[in-house]
């Protein structure tokens, strides 16, 4: 392990962080609260503990996918816990833990709430709980990739760690030049989005906060009640920016490059687009007898569809009451995910498509054993390695998903909130179902359930193995 | 496809499920009841269809595993359809669904029960369905295998597609010789059973039908209670055999071949017995506070551990009122089941090992790229075909899982009900959680469901494929 070097980054997250939080400070002003101050202090902490540990240059570039994993790891557990202190210090979220697990839901983008009442907050920490979500949605490391001018081979074995997505592809040849388009293409649909709410009567305050929780698919509102109370208008608008933050970002670059057509086959797009458009109409007809228009049926479901597959997890409505059959749907649509490369979490739409491929090739080489054929994905043959990583992956997600509902089953509650509350977390969605439906929140879970669920939301975020390499005893030994 | 050599396969599958159907009569003629007449006719119809259609010998002798699928998965919808007929015509149980749940149920072993009230059938109908389990637990195939002289190699293709487990192993170099030994220690343990439980004061009636049931890991009682109102003694008897048929068979054939060394150094065993030791210790400190004595929570945790993950189903007390830790502990076995090569379900626990090893391997393989470590299980290093195999066992298996979960959601009870309903057919156990807890049954669900249960308990007692390619059209077509 190549200490140096990670301590070196690390600094720099430090620094970074320093600056997230100042932005918040600018919000106390506008609002005259008081609250800025302690984003104030912690801006300047971290920018001292920052400013030491970039001093001090690293001995060695040796940089492989370990020294990857760990310091993004370590970087998302810091900008968390420090991300939390201010909510702690401002009295606004007394207890660490809960502090801890909120922040920890934003910068995941998971959007699960331990809040009772979250309009008591101030402007000042609702614009930082939804600020989260915007850092959190394309990832800090590749922001700092992007401004940065890191040298060195290491660059992709941190892209790589912190991207979502069976393998990381490269939209151009150097890695700085493709994290600057990808925060380009999410800049500019984020304001483009901020435009369309304020055209809708939206505050400014709100249209922000609620475009950086669509954009990094994360789901914190401002309000109680979600999107339950905004106008129809407001709702097709977040139902739409939903989708389009959920889809691969390549397919945007495609667009960027002008080669449309190549954007329009885009396999793993067609899938994503498909499956939304066929579960919108079997939850509308299962639905349309509880409302009494049928547009307003196409709408919430268009809208719980959205939020699920992309795992934003706003609410326009609370859809724990919907049919078994509606929310068996959206339980399934909770698994699948977003698209690769897309700021949404779950398994992922190609993740899934080539587990199918998959599946049905194996069934029938049984019938033609000596065939030997190879499964095609967005035109390519899907290489062995890809293949492997999946299943790793499925094994991985299984076993932690697993032990995280024995753990948190000690809390004794039913089993459909003990389930839906993992497949929530490690999904990065919001919101399950029973007690923590729609209308509830996770202030429920002892703070023993509440780490584990921080650590499911962790997990899965940057997509287990990160995390899980902290636990690794080899991890941590010297290069042989 | 080879269709002659099937169609006189199932000729003997026809002739064997007349021998069967007529046992019942015997008891029948003990009883003094009439509906071992019905019986009688079946197995009279049985035994004609069977003598024409052996009537006619195969006209090639090309067997493959796609023949071995197909037959193994007719047969066993044919004995269940066929020994379903004397309940619908005798009217113990008149819809046609019913009785097609409840013998399906049987002869793979799963114990779910649509009967509101079991003790209202006569002697020869509960002897029958207890009997379908004994029959189910070791393979109706495999009985033929040990019993007629087939020659040709498809043998291998038949038990392999009967047999569960990642791998079959020969334990003697001929079929015939490996089925025959399997049977012979199957019947020494079910009468060892039947002779503990008539000590125990239990009658010659309920001590053959019980231990039919152990046998089979199957779960049908012939008491609405099950287990319950039997002694402390009879109950520390069941859970004893249950574990023993949860057992991988080639550990009793070392101790046969005088190899007790070896055999106690099997690895699946050892696992197996760790893991119902751990889980027992665990849900005994967890429902301690519901029992008077010690020695009854140890008792009750013992039997459900035991009764759940060999699959059996069998309940001594009302386990969904114990404390969710052990409810979820409860579930977790469930899908892990018991050894291959037992009367058990579930994923089996070699299967569980080996991808636990693989996570293991692949994760230290990211730190050393280089390495090339193979795994090793039964000190021999796992194959990568059976690995693929296993990979490929598990998204099947997901596949299943969730298309059944959303079909029967239709039937909208609450999502306990649905999923547990799911994960105890698909996995041959019994009863599930909520509405088809230990106390209740599956009368609830709608004939839709039904089938869509049924299709997962076939599924789930065929280790899935032989079912699944029932449904590919290019099973069928000619050999190419």
């Amino acid at each position: 392990m190549n200490y140096s070097i990670i301590t070196y980054i690390i600094g720099w997250i430090f620094a970074f962080n320093a600056l997230f939080l100042s932005i918040p400070c600018i919000v106390s002003i506008i609002y005259n609260e008081q609250s800025g101050f302690y984003f104030l202090f912690i801006a300047i902490l971290c920018l001292l503990i920052g400013a030491i540990l970039i001093s001090r240059k690293p001995k060695s570039k040796v940089f492989y996918i370990r020294e990857g994993f760990v310091t993004v790891s370590l970087s998302w557990i810091i900008i968390s816990t420090f991300g939390a202190l201010p909510f702690v210090l401002s009295g606004e979220i007394p207890s660490f833990i809960d502090a801890m697990f909120e922040t920890i839901s934003g910068f995941t983008t998971t959007g699960s709430s331990i809040l009772t009442d979250i309009e008591s907050l101030s402007h000042t920490a609702l614009f930082w709980r939804s600020f989260t979500h915007w850092i959190g949605g394309m990832g800090v490391l590749v922001l700092i990739l992007a401004i940065l001018p890191l040298a060195g081979g290491y660059n992709m074995n941190l892209m790589r760690a912190e991207s979502p997505g069976p393998s990381v592809s490269k939209l151009v040849p150097k890695i700085r030049n493709t994290a600057m388009i990808l925060y380009g293409i999410y800049c500019f649909l984020t304001v483009t989005e901020v435009i369309f709410l304020l055209f809708g009567g939206m505050s400014l305050f709100d249209s922000l906060t609620h475009a950086f929780a669509t954009a990094g698919t994360g789901g914190f509102s401002t309000k109680n009640t979600s999107f339950t109370d905004f106008s129809p208008y407001l709702q097709v608008i977040a139902t739409i920016f939903m989708i389009l933050f959920g889809l691969n970002f390549n397919v945007y670059f495609l667009f960027l490059i002008k080669k449309p057509i190549k954007a329009l086959k885009f396999e793993e797009m067609r899938y994503y687009l498909g499956i939304i458009t066929i579960v919108i109409i079997i939850i509308t007809i299962n639905i349309s007898h509880m409302f009494s228009s049928l547009s307003d049926a196409i709408r919430h479901a268009a809208f719980q569809v959205a939020a699920i597959i992309t795992t934003t997890g706003f609410s326009s409505i609370d859809f724990d009451k919907w049919p078994q059959l509606s929310k068996t749907l959206l339980l399934l649509l909770m698994l699948i995910g977003a698209c690769a490369g897309s700021t949404g979490g779950g398994v992922k739409v190609s993740r899934i498509i080539i587990l199918l491929k998959t599946l049905k090739k194996e069934l029938y080489s049984y019938l033609h054993p000596r065939s030997i054929k190879k499964i095609q994905f967005e035109k390519k043959c899907v290489e062995h390695e890809v293949l492997r990583n999946i299943n790793v992956f499925i094994m991985a997600y299984s076993a932690i998903f697993g032990l995280s509902l024995l753990l948190i089953s000690f809390d004794n509650f039913d089993f459909t909130t003990h389930f839906t509350a993992i497949v929530t977390t490690i999904n990065n969605i919001g919101p399950g179902f029973e007690l923590i439906g729609p209308t509830n929140n996770f202030s429920i879970f002892s703070s023993f359930s509440k780490i584990v669920l921080m650590f499911d939301m962790l997990a899965g975020r940057l997509e287990l193995f990160p995390i899980l390499f902290l636990f690794l005893p080899a991890t941590w030994k010297k290069h042989t």
